[in-house]
């Protein structure tokens, strides 16, 4: 069976996205949670995932005495193995798209992921207000957003990026968790899919997951102190 | 045709990737180089770059009336377009392990990005030798290249990472420029395969090239402040 290691559901962006796709579309995997105690060499986090990736960051996709690193890599590997699942769009010009935009997501979006780090459980509109305020990065950032989600909603039934369900918007699925989280403005097109998201069932269990975890990972939290 | 958006060949390492894959396959495209006047919104490059892509980066590949940017999308929409070419390696676990280093170049590799950027022209020991004894983030990722490399040459015949020329190979092609133009110390079986990339036809057409430019730009050359 597959396995997927990830870090705390609460915090970690980059395991919710296999993670989240592979619970969407139906793939079986054992998930092995490994908590950030922190990243120093000597942290219990990588000891473990060393183990495993010579990375050492989350996620890694296990299959038989295969590891595969990195989100990316991951979703492409499981898009060869399950062609019935379709997890990229159909269409060879809808399919680059969607690969172009997961690898903007993928190196880009600095500004949103240094500011707005994921936190699930949290609700900061104060913080977000003034982030939004005194950080153009990340205004700039929202837009980018808007603009590419906006044009693929309009061009594929406004539903999901590419019409059905497929790695982008797994790809996209902590962002919308973002945009909650810190009430960054947007207009009703894109609130309306970021709440489709947040409503997918994979989303769903993932977020409750998180809140579970009762976990308070300093580091993970720069704008205050305690939960 | 296709046609390919670049920027400075003596600086452009994202844009190096897709040029020397496509030439070292044979797969034939039309060059449009765009000069780095600067990255602010009212420059040349930018407004240019904007007229084909919402993300104003290079490289962007065209094909008809779709644009793809980002070059690990680029390479993907190639290797889909061209099986014949082998652009991944042909094993399914090779060629997972192709897409995790790809990516892993993709988002990592930043102390190495920051601080070496890629000047084909130049040759800086004395800026690498400084850069060496002062960045340990730089040290851990030539630590890294040289656990990946070796452990990928030693398990396919010593040549290029996975036997034949490969995405992979394209990818780490600007590092191992990096690497000649510090003069960052690797053991000899490192060496020889930089060496082995530097001698490809398409890397030295590429080199030629970026030599011709002779076009100085100050916001490239951190450490100079002429050539
Ligand atoms: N590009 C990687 C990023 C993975 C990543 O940075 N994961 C974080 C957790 S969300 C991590 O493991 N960090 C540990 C560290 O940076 O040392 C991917 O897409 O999988
Ligand atoms: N992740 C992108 C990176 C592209 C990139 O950053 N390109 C640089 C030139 S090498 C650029 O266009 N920079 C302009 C800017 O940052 O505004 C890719 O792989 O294509």
């Amino acid at each position: 069976m597959l396995a997927l290691y990830i870090g705390n559901k609460n915090y970690s962006s980059w395991s919710m996205r296999p993670w989240v796709l592979m619970r969407q579309a139906g793939i079986t995997f054992e998930e092995i949670k490994v908590r950030f105690d922190s990243f120093s060499l000597q942290s219990g986090f990588k000891q473990r995932l060393h183990t495993v990736s010579p990375v050492g960051r989350v996620p890694v996709l296990i299959d038989g005495d295969l590891a595969i690193w990195d989100s990316l890599a991951i979703a492409e590997y499981l898009a060869e193995q399950y062609p019935d699942k379709q997890l990229w769009p159909r269409l060879a010009p809808d399919r680059a798209r969607a690969r172009s935009i997961c690898a903007e997501m993928h190196s880009g979006f600095t500004e949103l992921r240094t500011h707005c780090p994921m936190n699930v459980e949290a609700h900061l509109p104060a913080a977000g207000a003034q982030i939004w305020s005194e950080q153009p990065g990340v205004r700039d950032d929202v837009q980018r957003l808007i603009d590419m989600w906006s044009a693929l909603l309009n061009s594929h039934g406004g539903t999901l990026l590419f019409g059905h369900f497929t790695i982008a918007d797994a790809y996209f699925a902590p962002v919308c968790l973002r945009l909650a989280t810190y009430d960054l403005p947007v207009p009703p097109q894109i609130e309306a899919y970021v709440k489709r998201i947040q409503s997918l069932p994979s989303v769903q269990e993932w977020v409750q997951d998180a809140m579970a975890e009762q976990d308070f990972i300093d580091f993970e939290e720069p704008y205050r102190e305690r939960r």
